[in-house]
């Protein structure tokens, strides 16, 4: 039988392996493969496979047999392209380990460079190079990283004796020792080796290399890669491929040098390539930042030669990754090795331009082009955001609530925010933490920044409604809302100072920072137009004002998916009538308020349908309990009391009464509706006689009604009887007819298990992913804050499932939900409207369960519609 | 083709139907045929099948073909059997007409009496009994209920013309009119159906009888019995029948009569004939309370042979349906009938009684015995109660929360109720609603009323754990705990004043009533020796304290299934060391205090598993989210942060950070152990620590540690190697070893998704359905109690989900659940500890699905036994 190929040489030309062989080869070296496969000049070497490492651990941490022959084997190749030899006294090849998975594994990378010296080969380095310093820091580092990683002694220990120099010689850096210095230190660290391992440092290289290959087969079972793998789910006995390769240096001279580019613009997308890189220097001094590197386009200028043949294999690498690279290379005394290629980094802005552009260059088609940006990204493209070019200094960070920046000046009451706004005052409300009598402040501030709640707070969810900039949870800002102030990291910030947010990083910036608008350029249309062809999901919006559905269709919304009706409530006005209704003592009282707020539900639906003509609007009847309305300080109830004519005691009764332990499973939703059936039918009322009046001016509505917080069939039956009869009442006395929907959520559990009976009278459901989760992790998204950071931090949670649908769980259910639901009623229309809607992870769950659309706030839409995009690219629906 | 049978005959000893054709015939006709059958002296009639009512509808309300030829046809029978004639002028016939479905349904029975009078068959009627007043009053009544239920005139009608009269005689009651008034009266009443009408009152009893017959079968469908379907879900194509019957009349003269009996004392069970009657009087006479009735015995004296009749008669029926009777008769003319027979209602203890009697006697086999006796039933048997000779009126009433009764003075704190405890005092504990910090309060009030809270609110489901009466959300209760005062349904009741509560009713009583102690007689004891026997599921019992497990063992408990640690935190001298606990800054703060406590609590387990020794033990870890153990007034707070060395604010601003919004999704359960791991670790160390001891005294400990709140794998495994360690640990230092499980509560929805996963490393689910109710559905039952009542009340909900689990919806999880968990490890302990362990109908839901055992209250343990019992006599499990 024939031996098992264990080792894969590549260098000169040639390469035994190539990209597609990962698994096999770990990332890195099916590149290096694969780039010296296509000629291109790399310091050649060889990858021992990740099949070897299962065979050490399977095999008693012994090698296979007949793996030594093959290392040497490929070790004479690799002397032949390198001409140099390994362990030679007059050449010799010096060589990297390093390690190399499937997927990259930063945290446990261990890697070993100059392997092969000691004094003979030191000697032989010396003549080849006269350059002594070079030779003895070259040596010293290789007997530290190798006591280090393989002898397992203190790096620090090593770093001691370095300061002891130092210190002596009266200097700060390393840059300042000399060769002596070095060498003195080489025999420094052969004394410390042999003090704490008990023998000499290993001379022989032989002995060396496998020394190093043990120890990289080893750390794939160190503790911290142990536990970086339980946290991503990487299989143990995947094993890591071990890469040898020959040490090339850029610091052997003015004809050595180092350095990495982009084959386009990663910050624009233009087209140019764009790196730089020093001169005699290693790939470190780059990084360390005491030089200051020159732009690329110097090198062609300085070594004309090398930098036409860089420029060739840029274009070559991106012609065949078909993708914007970054390299890094190394000159060695005048000739040209690449080290690396790999994907670019770049913004939302690069990406886009650069996915379209290479479509019309031809390199890619469409539908990869689509694959090729982040729809998470685009989010960056859609807000105002800090001048990339200004210097802005954080005094706190929150937690990135809603994105974009704003700039204001500090109020700490929604009603200061009004008045303020009212002057003509840009605003930034502060406040320990919002609640819906906050809404009117909200809306005319620029930014909100709150002290507590998550990323579902109240403040976090109505500003990304509204797309407007918010930190919430920011621990560091502590509130004083009574003297008005507020310390930032420590600082006082007093009512009327200027502050900035930057809502898509979480910070908080004491003063005026710049702001930059987006530019939705012709390229971001054009992906927009490719991704909406290549969806079979549709993309609704959540938008409670004509203002945010109007945005929303502006960024390609196709109907509202979720329209809160209890956000009217709160609007001048209004809020009086409201809370009439909910403190009065019976229905005829209730009743009575209630026909002062039809006329202006009519109005807010007339709009909102207006704004969406031809599009469906699904409104939710109201929702939220009802001490949310009502005043909690004694001021108001006083007010109320005298205009409701009844004492100040009633009032405070009531209020009383309305209080709750857990107001999320209390009494709201259709709740609400089974106990105040007037309040819903009010809402139908106002609902089909708008509808009703722009069918007759010709205007094409399309209205869903929603029932919020369904779990038991009879709560849909009742409800849905109001509401067919209201609407059949309405059309009868206006003389028009228009058609209608009546729909559920699902967001209580149970309502998912009875779906397949909901679904029998339902005409759509909508999933309210956020209660859902609630509820099936049994987590309340206002208090999780003080669990879910060391959940995350603990890996208990991979995601914080209010950001993420918790697929293995919540996921369930939905999928629970869809299936059930369509075995009743093969049309029912199924989307989703929890914050999830606007998720990519999330959509493409909901592509992939079949979902009708999905829905989610205006700003998130061409996220949405990308996400949806790429999950059908991936997975097609039927 | 034969024509189908549409028409069934009953009397004169024989019948056409039986017994067991209710479907076809409705309860009371199958009954009435029964007896016939068995030759008990019965009016004869006939019985219009439930079919003929379907048809009828389906047909447009007409009769089908044959029907008239069939009634007539067993009319002649009828005739026959009671020797006289319908429509005649010399021995007239006269009928009652009445419906009777499948079930009963009260709501809608409509009924004519007297048909077949009219001006001629009076005059017959006149000559064959000789009693003038007799006939008109009852002709009166019957134009009266025709013109009613048939002829659709309001009832009201006719009391006017009866209340004219009576003014106009000057006399009160009905009894006073002459046989002269009731004539006139019929006129009149003919001349309003006429002016009502339109026409005469119909004259031809042929006539008189199909209005009748249709009027039964149109108020199947009248808006209150479709309504009444609807609630119950019984289908509208079940149709009624119509039973048209000869009339008897006990109201004839001094050898007529009319009584009521039970075949059994339905008080005590005794097996003694029982009951009561009247001479001369119709059953309304009996019922209206004018005369007072006479003791069955007195019939024996005063007409033997009837008497002797009716003995055999009873025991004839006892004997046919093995089964206590409860009969109703009527004597015409020294002729017994028997008019009904139906199962006899009883109080507990005669339940108990007759079901062991009737075995001993070889009535009944044992199994029919245990299915006998309701074991909801049970539960008065096990409570101190107010003395069923004692008059007692109830000043308010509110939930009936925790059974029994009990008497004490008020005291309006907990700190009060120990105050006076201490000097000997009984006291009662009134609150608006209780908190955990009310605790030692309960233990030593007799008893416990809050004027908030449902069923299942902190008051309710200590006082049931504690087998303690309580009567809660008795919104007539305003609590004034600053004044000390209570106003109950009006009165004022100060702090001292005597009140007596029965927890079994809900009814709170002003003063001092009389109680009887519970006599667990010896036919209890062999009820519940035979439900042992009969049953699978496992009874265990959830108890914190060792007098509780000592109740429960004596009950009959097989095990502790919960054993919840927080009630022990609130203990003295143990809430100092918890709060020190909660608010230190630091895990080494925290381990501070929680040394303090571990002493505590492994006595308090040490002396648990004593009481349980060879008995299972599952004990809960800290659940309750912290803020419940924190002081909330001011004066705590001060000394707390004294004892504890740090400011005030300090600990205000700790203990408002600890403040949640929806504390039952917040942090608590498994979440604190993840957080903190020092408080579950000290727990672990509690419960071994004790174990160890007992086992090294030689004593059986079997301890169950439960992780509650369990919703990712994660949280389980985490926790588990905690308790793991601990154990291995403390087993290695005391040289000893304990056999031990760690399972989980599956209470979150998630939870039931992922079973499979979890089963895979714990070795028991026990269901806290308490909490997975209020996920699934969404509901707080500290906050249903707004709500849930109108819900019940409109049928939206069947039964209270906290009381009886609701099987359609979490029931779907708990199915979902177990075979999840099976289908990981087959042999899997599962049982449940909610509050619907003690809850028969979710007791046999939950041997229907496989569950090892059900925990509940120490008092609900015998109600479990029998509803395990029952459960599986009723579908056996494998």
């Amino acid at each position: 039988m024939k031996e098992k190929k264990m080792v894969y040489f590549f260098g000169n030309g040639t390469a035994d392996g190539e990209a597609g062989m990962k698994n096999l080869l770990g990332g890195k070296g099916a590149n290096l493969a694969e780039m010296s496969s296509l000629g291109i000049p790399v310091p050649a070497g060889f990858t021992i496979t990740t099949e070897v490492c299962t065979a050490y651990y399977e095999n008693d941490e012994k090698w296979p047999d007949g793996l030594e022959e093959q290392i040497w084997e490929n070790m004479r190749k690799v002397e032949e392209a390198m001409g140099a030899k390994f362990n030679d006294a007059e050449n010799p090849l010096l060589l990297s380990v390093r390690s190399g998975a499937r997927v990259s594994m930063p945290g446990m990378m261990d890697t070993v460079l100059n392997l092969g010296l000691n004094e003979r080969t030191a000697q032989g380095l010396l003549k080849k190079t006269n350059n002594p310093r070079f030779v003895w820091d070259s040596y010293r580092r290789f007997i530290q990283m190798y006591g280090n990683v393989v002898l397992g002694i203190a790096h620090e220990k090593f770093e001691k004796l370095i300061d002891e120099v130092k210190e002596r010689k009266g200097v700060q850096l390393d840059y300042d020792l000399t060769a002596e210095d070095w060498r003195e230190l080489v025999s420094k660290f052969k004394e410390l080796v042999k003090a704490e391992i008990g023998r000499p440092f290993p001379d022989d290289p032989v002995e060396q290399l496998r020394g190093a290959i043990n120890a990289v087969f080893n750390s794939w079972n160190n503790p911290r890669a142990i536990r970086y793998r339980k946290i991503h789910d990487i299989p143990g006995d995947w094993g890591t491929a071990v890469n040898v390769q020959a040490m090339v240096f850029g610091n052997l001279g003015e004809t050595s040098g180092t350095g990495v580019a982009f084959t386009r613009n990663p910050s624009t997308g233009e087209n140019v390539f764009y790196g730089e890189y020093l001169m005699n220097a290693q790939g470190e001094d780059v990084v360390a930042g005491i030089r200051t590197p020159e732009p690329i386009a110097r090198l062609a200028e300085q070594m004309p030669n090398i930098y036409e043949e860089l420029v060739a294999i840029y274009k070559k690498l991106e012609q065949h990754y078909r993708e914007m690279q970054d390299i890094e290379f190394t000159i060695q005394e005048g000739k040209l090795y690449m080290l690396q290629t790999r994907t670019g980094k770049r913004t939302a802005q690069a990406a886009v331009r650069i996915a379209v552009e290479m479509v019309e260059e031809g390199l890619i088609d469409v539908n990869t082009a689509i694959l090729r940006v982040e729809p998470e990204q685009l989010d960056q493209l859609l807000h105002p955001m800090i001048d990339p070019k200004e210097k802005v200094e954080a005094a706190a960070k929150g937690l990135p609530a809603s994105p974009g920046a704003a700039v204001g000046r500090v109020v700490f009451t929604a009603d200061d925010a009004e008045a303020w706004a009212a002057k003509g005052e840009k605003v930034i409300l502060v406040r320990t933490e919002t609640s819906p009598e906050d809404i009117g402040g909200m809306d005319v501030a620029q930014g909100i920044l709150t002290a507590r709640g998550g990323m579902t707070s109240h403040a976090a969810v109505v500003a990304r409604g509204m797309g407007k900039c918010c930190v919430a949870g920011c621990s560091d800002a502590k509130v004083n809302e009574e003297e008005k102030f507020v310390m930032i990291g420590g600082k006082r910030v007093n009512e009327g100072d200027w502050i900035t947010l930057n809502g898509t990083t979480g910070e908080v910036i004491i003063g005026q920072a710049k702001l930059v608008e987006p530019q939705l350029a012709g390229h971001f249309g054009k992906l927009m137009e490719w991704a909406d062809k290549a969806r079979v999901l549709g993309v609704r919006t959540n938008a409670d004002t004509p203002n945010d559905a109007a945005t929303a269709r502006k960024f390609g919304a196709e109907g509202i998916g979720l329209c809160r009706t209890e956000h009217m409530f709160f609007g001048e006005g209004r809020i009086a009538a409201v809370r009439e209704m909910i403190l009065a003592s019976d229905s005829a009282g209730r009743e009575k308020a209630l026909a002062k707020l039809l006329p202006i539900q009519r109005k807010d639906f007339y709009e909102i349908f207006k704004v969406m003509e031809g599009l469906p609007v699904t409104i939710r009847l109201l929702d939220p309990p009802l001490h949310e309305f009502v005043p909690h300080d004694e001021e108001t109830m006083a007010e109320l009391a005298k205009e409701m004519g009844v004492p100040l005691s009633t009032i405070k009764a009531k209020v009383e009464s309305l209080k709750e332990f857990n107001p999320m499973l209390g009494h709201r939703g259709c709740r609400l509706g089974i106990t105040y059936p007037e309040i819903y039918r009010m809402q139908a009322e106002a609902i089909f006689q708008a509808a009703c009046q722009l069918a007759k001016e010709g205007i094409k509505v399309i209205p869903e009604v929603m029932i919020p917080l369904v779990g038991i069939m009879k709560e849909f039956t009742t409800m849905k009887a109001v509401v067919d009869e209201v609407a059949a009442a309405t059309m009868k006395e206006m003389g028009v007819n228009v058609e209608y929907k009546v729909g559920t959520m699902i967001e209580v559990p149970r309502a998912a298990l009875i779906a397949d009976e909901i679904a029998k009278e339902a005409d759509f459901f909508s999933f309210g992913t956020n209660d859902l989760t609630q509820m099936t992790l049994g987590f309340s998204r206002d208090d999780a804050g003080s669990f879910i950071n060391s959940y995350l931090d603990q890996g208990i949670l991979e995601k914080d499932p209010f950001q993420t649908l918790d697929q293995t769980g919540v996921g369930q259910l939905v999928d629970m939900g869809v299936k059930k639901g369509r075995s009743s009623k093969a049309t029912l229309k199924v989307g989703i409207c929890g914050e999830h809607g606007g998720d990519p992870a999330s959509v493409a769950f909901c592509h992939n369960v079949g979902l009708d659309y999905v829905s989610c706030s205006p700003y998130r839409v061409p996220i949405a519609r990308l996400a949806a995009a790429q999950a059908n690219l991936k997975k097609p629906r039927a």
